[in-house]
């Protein structure tokens, strides 16, 4: 007899993401993968990595190849803790940091480590969609907070810190959201700090593409304003230096960081330790400052690239986002549209793949005419391309 | 006000393994340790690995340090089938296969996958620390069937199968378990399966260890009888290859791979790409059959030399098992042996650290006088200083 499977709650009903779906439309090279995340090709330093990685693998391959710590690599620890006080202003002696597999693992464990089945968690809508599956697999409940032009609105996260019971985390990406790329204001800041302790709530702030700014001025991270322990900082070297390696990294109160630990024994024992000795050496090594000014420059192109040829051929009752860094633009399309046969169209009559905007809600449905577009993967000639073809649509679509 | 944390039910009792307590210990150089688990560094292939690394990054990048795919590399995937298939006889057409960060987080997925906070896993009692600790901070609850010279009770599994309720998984270590170095008889692979068909159950059966065989004659894994797709086999590259690239994979029923698949995007995304890219050229350019006789051997002199070494100078009351493979022997004092008091005076007193085997237990209240020895990461020389330190305190502790 052939077993049958009784999956757990958390895992039977969630879905491959709509992007992943999308996604693989996108294997086929014919299609314009303006639904992508990925950092531009042009902007890893390639030459920095291999020089790097032949050193370590050279000098100390035992260390390279062999079990290692659960918090993560000493040095490399270090060197993290002074790059985030020294460039965000982050971490105080009550901080402790551990290195994890990307921004998404220390998102997961925070999730992991404060909340019940059925725990809420409060959410920019929209908001990045892997995070928002990591807190679904884990049984936790998603409430969504609109978002405005400055970031979240704050009477809104008000109306949901009263209105919800257990609400155990409010989880924000402040700068050049995912997807929306809206940066939150530095008094948006200060005021959802202030919400967390009047509601004595622990927020995630997530900042996996803080240094691809490239108009506007740096607001200090809300980590930077935790004088009572409340704020877990989860950062990446997935958009500095490479996502493939899989590093990231969370600063929290000691406590956090503790239970932090065991839970990541528990996962996968520790972050791949030749990747987390290429991040060392980088960070030690290289002129970081260079290298992000120079991708700073690339993003900033492409992004200016979109919007003009946004500006020229969209129909004008499109809206989207000018972001100021990051590598997503958030396109709205006026109330009442069918932006899922939009979507659809566009991929397969226009050859152009974007993310419908429901992904990326607390609750897929919730009514948006929105969708996400991404700059960073696409060449120059296929950004040209292919908004003069979503253009088209828009204006044929939109009347 | 200073933040006060509340933490999950799952997270909040959970304690920092012993085994973890002691292995801070053992970063002073001058305690002997056989309290590890790790490969012996001489049995890391570094030149091929310095080659290999060397021409991913030269030939392939992007593909080397840009976003992957959750299920893993697809040549490494192919890779890893074809070897289960030819040096394990496992794998039909209704299993899939996909790469982890580690069989860690295999066995940890597998839990998330089909447990409900509460559900019961059954595990050989004793067992590995890292897969039971991954259990409970999923909330399972364990319980534990005796071990006995050839494998897991068959009885005691049977009884217990009809005494819990929501029996969700057996959990199984069949070659040169970790931490008792017991082998799993054919006979017992049979049986345990055929229990999970009569109970409808699924068995996670974890083998890191055993391409380490270095006595006796291979016995076909569970999965090789699995016609009914109950088995989820969970294999390494951290033994054969190096545990820091952090590289398992999962070979089960596509259902079961599927939902795996989901699990992972929300964990780490996908597992370093440039350890994938080293693990796949590895299987197709090396000699993996020589390597392996090769690392074969330096384990069973290490083994031969340690038991050697306990038959001279342990008492003659303590027992020890005698593994056919693996990095472990696991010694018993006589009933009524405070177990705790000897592991804590023979790193203290004489600066060998072991494995209380109380760490290892299901439920760690469990009454047990055994304890862990690795033979894998001392030196030659540390082992027969070790062990004779070792001896000495047990004659004194068992008169």
């Amino acid at each position: 007899m052939k077993s049958t499977y009784t999956f757990s709650d958390n895992l039977a009903n969630m879905k491959p993401s709509a992007i992943r779906e999308i996604l693989k439309r996108t294997a086929d090279p014919s299609i314009i993968p303006f639904s992508a995340g990925n950092p531009a090709a042009e902007a890893f330093p390639v030459e920095d990595v291999r020089r790097i990685t032949a050193q370590v693998l050279g000098e100390s391959p035992v260390l390279a190849l062999q079990y290692s710590v659960s918090e993560g690599y000493s040095p490399l620890r270090d060197a993290v803790r002074k790059m985030a006080e020294e460039r965000y202003g982050v971490g105080t002696p009550e901080d402790d940091l551990i290195i994890t597999s990307g921004a998404q693992q220390g998102v997961e464990m925070t999730c992991k480590v404060f909340c019940n089945r059925g725990d809420v968690i409060l959410a920019e809508d929209p908001s990045f969609i892997g995070s928002l599956n990591a807190f679904r697999a884990l049984g936790a409940r998603l409430a969504g907070v609109p978002m405005e032009e400055d970031g979240i609105s704050v009477e809104r996260l008000e109306a949901a810190l009263r209105e919800n019971q257990n609400v155990k985390l409010i989880y924000v990406i402040p700068n050049f959201q995912n997807p929306s790329g809206i940066t939150m204001s530095a008094e948006k800041r200060k005021a959802v700090y202030d919400l967390a302790c009047k509601y004595d709530i622990v927020i995630i702030e997530d900042n996996p593409y803080g240094d691809l700014r490239f108009a506007g001025e740096d607001i200090p991270p809300i980590k930077a304003l935790d004088t009572e322990g409340r704020v877990v900082y989860c950062g990446s070297f997935s958009k500095i230096l490479s996502p493939g390696l899989r590093v990231g990294y969370v600063l929290a109160p000691k406590a956090i960081v503790g239970r932090m630990v065991v839970a990541k024994q528990c996962e996968d024992v520790h972050t791949t330790i030749l990747s987390q000795l290429i991040c060392e050496r980088f960070l030690c090594e290289c002129d970081l400052d260079a290298h992000i000014r120079r991708i700073r420059e690339i993003y900033r192109k492409k992004c200016g690239l979109m919007l003009e040829n946004m500006e020229e051929h969209f129909s004008p009752k499109v809206s989207f986002t000018r972001p100021q860094g990051g590598l997503f633009i958030w396109c709205t399309m006026p109330e009442g549209s069918d932006m899922l046969d939009f979507c659809r169209r566009a991929v397969e009559e226009e050859g152009v793949a974007v993310v419908p905007g429901t992904a990326f809600m607390a609750d897929e449905n919730t009514p948006t005419t929105s969708f996400r577009m991404n700059y960073s993967t696409p060449s120059d000639e296929k950004i040209i391309q292919g908004v003069e073809r979503l253009g088209r649509l828009t204006r044929e679509f939109v009347r």
